[in-house]
C-alpha cells in the first residue's frame, strides 16, 4: 500500500520531498491564485481581456474575480471549468463513448538517447502529462496537479500504490505516436489509470501500462474511503478495459544488504523538485537503472518494469537504491547472447533452468530497491522489478 | 572559438564526450540506415508501405531503396526531402517570407519547476527542438542532427561558439508559447541562430536568445570555411532580423582556483547523453547553475546568460564548475532585496555603486567556468556569465 504523497492522476512522478521524520509533512496543494494581483505581475489585466476577447470566441474556461478583475494565471493557463472534447492546442481529442482521452505527440530530439530511441523517462512523462490533459478535458480539474473540486474540498489527495509499463518497441526521434489513457475502478476505494502508446505511421501498439490510485487525506496522511462526492465526479469516467491483463501479479521480493548493487547517498537535487515541491517520480526509475552496470545497459534494453510504492522520502533523506540480478547476468552482458542469436547459434545456449533460450521470448530480471538510510532503521520508499531483452 | 564538435542548428545542446585525451575523436554523424534490414526490425515493410498509402495522400518525404523496399526508420521518421510549409504534427509553419520557422508548445506539467514555471532547461530545450525542426521543414535535413546534405558530403559539422538567451517572464504550467526562430550570416563562414518566446495569450515576448555556429571538419577537429555548396544551401534562409541587438558584448572574464565556489569531480552519466553520443549541452547550463548557493536561487530568478564554449569534454573527463558572485551577493541572498522592493523601501537600499537600487532594473551577476581536471593541467570547456533578479 503506498503510504507517500502523490496527488491524482499526475500519476507517478511527484511522491517524496515535504515530509520530515517528525511526521509533519509538506502542502500538497498547488497555490492557485484566484485572487491575482495586477500589481504582482507583468500584465495588465484589463488589457490582457481585451486582447483575449479578440483573439478567441470561446472565454468559457476563463473565471472573472468577484472585482470583475481575471487572474493573471487563469488568463495563462486557460483550465477548462466545462467537459472539452477536442483541445487542437495539446492535439488531445476525448475517445472512448466520451471517456477516454487521446493525445498526438512527435518524439522530440532532447527526449532521445544513445541509440535515438525514447527513453523510459521520456514515456513516464508523457504518461503524467496525458493523464493530467485528461482531467483537464474533464473540467474536473481542480488545482494544477489532478484533484477534483471535490477532492480539494474533502482534502484529499491521490497516492500511486502500483505501476506496471510493458515496452515492446521504443519510438524514435522524430515519429508521430498516439498516447490513449483511460481510467476505470480498483476495488471499492480506487482507482486504475491505463495508458498504450500507439505509431501513427505502422498503428503498431509500442507500449502498455496501468497503474492504481487510493486517496489520501493531505493533513493526517491516512488513507482515505472514497468520498461519495468524488465517486460521483470519476466514476462516470471509468471504463473496464485494461491495458495489460495481469492475473496474479508478480511479487517482488523484499531486498537487504547482501543485494550484489548498491548505489548510496543519493541526494534529491533541487532540479528534481516538481511542482508540488515533490521529487519527481521520474528521478526514482532513474536512481534505480543507475544502479544497473553500464554494460549490460549497453546491449540489452528494458522491456518491462513494475514498481510498488511504499512511503515518500524527506527532502533531506539520503536514499540507498540496492539492485539484485537474476541468475545468468554474465550471458546478458557483454552482447553475449546478442552475438549467439545473430549466428542463430540459439540452441547453443542455455538458461540457468537448463532450457534453450529462445530469441523471441528470452528476457532477464534485476530485483530493486529504494530505501532511506536512518540513524537507526531504513525504510523502504520503491520495490522494483525490471526485465530486459537484448538489443538486436 | 568552438574547438568542440556540434552539429548543424541542433545548437548548442550536444558538445562534449567522444574525444579522448590522444585527440581521436568520436564519430559524430546519426547513421541513418538506408538500407534498413527488414529482418531486424519489428515491422514488415511491404504490409507497412500498403498501410501508410492508405493514411497518407502524400508520400514524397518518403524514400524507396533499390530493391523496391523503403527502411523501417524512414517510414516511422519521414523526414522531408522537399521544403514542407506546414507541419500539423509538429504545429509548425514557415513564416517570415518563407525562411522563417514558428512552432506552438504547450508548457507540459514535468516541465516546470517548484515555482510552476518553465525551467531554464526546458526553454533551452526548445530552442534545439525548434531549430531542428526548422532545417527538418527546410527539405535540407540529411541526418539526425541537422547536418545540411552538402554538408554531409564534406564531412562538416556546425559548433556553437557562443549563445546568449533573456528571459523577461518564464511561461507557466499549461501556457500555449508560439517559438520563432531564423538564421542570419555571422562574419564570411559563420552562421548566426536567433529565437523569441512569445505567449499565445497575451502575445507578450518572454524570452530572446541569439547564437553563433561554426563548421567544423568531423575527423581533422579543425574548423573549416563554408564551402559554396553549403552556402548555396543555406544562404537563401538568412535574414537580418536580430533577436538580441548586442553592440559590445560583453567581456567574461576566466576564473582560477581563487573562485568562491566550487563544484569539483562532476561526471557526466549514461543518460546525459544524446543521440550523437555527446553529453547535451543543458547538462553543462545545470553544471553551472547547481554551483549557485540554494538561497540565492530561491528568490532570485536568471534574466540572462551567455555560453562562450571554448572545448568539448570527454566522456571520461572529470569536470570542475568554478562560480564567482559579484560585489553585493548578501543583499540578494535571503530575500532582503524582495522585502525591501515590496515595502517600496527602494531608497533605503544602495548597490555597491552607492546608487539606490530600482525594482525595475536591480540584477545581479555571477561569472561561471566549466573546465575539465587534468592530472598535468586544467583545460577550459565554458564560460559563462548570468544575470538574475529578485523573485517578487
Amino acid at each position: 500500500m503506498a503510504t507517500f504523497s502523490c496527488p491524482v492522476n499526475s500519476f507517478f512522478f511527484r511522491c517524496c520531498y515535504g515530509s520530515s521524520s517528525n511526521g509533519n509533512h509538506g502542502d500538497y496543494r498547488v497555490n492557485i491564485n484566484v485572487n491575482g494581483n495586477a500589481s504582482a505581475g507583468p500584465f495588465k489585466h484589463h488589457a490582457l481581456v481585451n486582447e483575449i476577447s479578440l483573439k478567441n470566441t470561446s472565454l468559457a474556461s476563463i473565471q472573472f474575480l468577484g472585482n470583475g478583475h481575471i487572474s493573471e494565471e487563469k488568463i495563462r493557463q486557460r483550465i477548462p471549468t466545462k467537459k472539452q472534447f477536442v483541445d487542437p492546442n495539446r492535439q488531445g481529442l476525448i475517445v472512448e463513448r466520451g471517456v477516454g482521452y487521446r493525445q498526438k505527440v512527435v518524439i522530440r530530439s532532447y527526449e532521445v538517447g544513445v541509440d535515438k530511441t525514447a527513453s523510459l523517462e521520456t514515456l513516464l512523462n508523457l504518461f503524467q502529462e496525458t493523464a493530467l490533459n485528461h482531467v483537464w478535458m474533464s473540467g474536473l480539474l481542480s488545482n494544477g496537479f489532478g484533484a477534483t473540486h471535490g477532492m480539494m474540498k474533502n482534502n484529499l489527495i491521490w497516492v500511486v500504490s502500483r505501476m506496471h509499463v510493458q515496452v515492446d518497441h521504443y519510438p524514435i526521434w522524430g515519429e508521430v505516436i498516439e498516447l490513449d489513457t483511460w481510467v476505470g475502478a480498483s476495488g471499492k476505494n480506487g482507482m486504475r489509470r491505463d495508458w498504450t502508446i500507439r505509431s501513427q505511421a505502422t498503428g503498431i501498439t509500442y507500449a502498455r501500462a496501468t497503474s492504481t490510485w487510493v486517496m489520501m487525506n493531505e493533513q493526517t496522511r491516512r488513507l482515505s474511503k472514497m468520498p461519495d462526492e468524488v465517486r460521483g465526479e470519476i466514476s462516470p469516467w471509468f471504463i473496464e478495459k485494461q491495458a495489460i491483463k495481469e492475473a496474479v501479479p508478480e511479487k517482488i521480493v523484499k531486498l537487504d544488504d547482501k543485494a550484489k548493487y548498491v548505489n548510496s547517498d543519493l541526494k534529491p537535487k533541487r532540479s528534481d523538485l516538481d511542482m508540488n515541491h515533490h521529487v519527481n517520480n521520474v528521478k526514482y526509475v532513474n536512481w534505480m537503472l543507475e544502479t544497473i552496470p553500464d554494460r549490460f545497459l549497453e546491449c540489452n534494453q528494458l522491456s518491462s518494469i513494475i514498481l510498488e510504492y511504499r512511503r515518500e522520502c524527506g527532502s533531506s533523506d539520503l536514499v540507498q537504491s540496492l539492485c539484485q540480478p537474476d541468475e545468468d547476468e554474465i550471458l546478458f552482458t557483454n552482447g553475449m547472447v546478442q552475438q549467439n542469436l545473430l549466428k542463430n547459434n540459439v540452441l547453443g545456449m542455455v538458461g540457468g533452468n537448463g532450457r534453450p533460450l529462445d530469441m523471441n521470448t528470452v528476457t532477464y530480471g534485476y530485483t530493486h530497491l529504494l530505501r532511506t538510510k536512518g540513524e537507526t532503521r531504513n525504510e523502504e520508499m520503491v520495490r522494483g522489478r525490471t526485465r530486459w531483452k537484448p538489443k538486436i
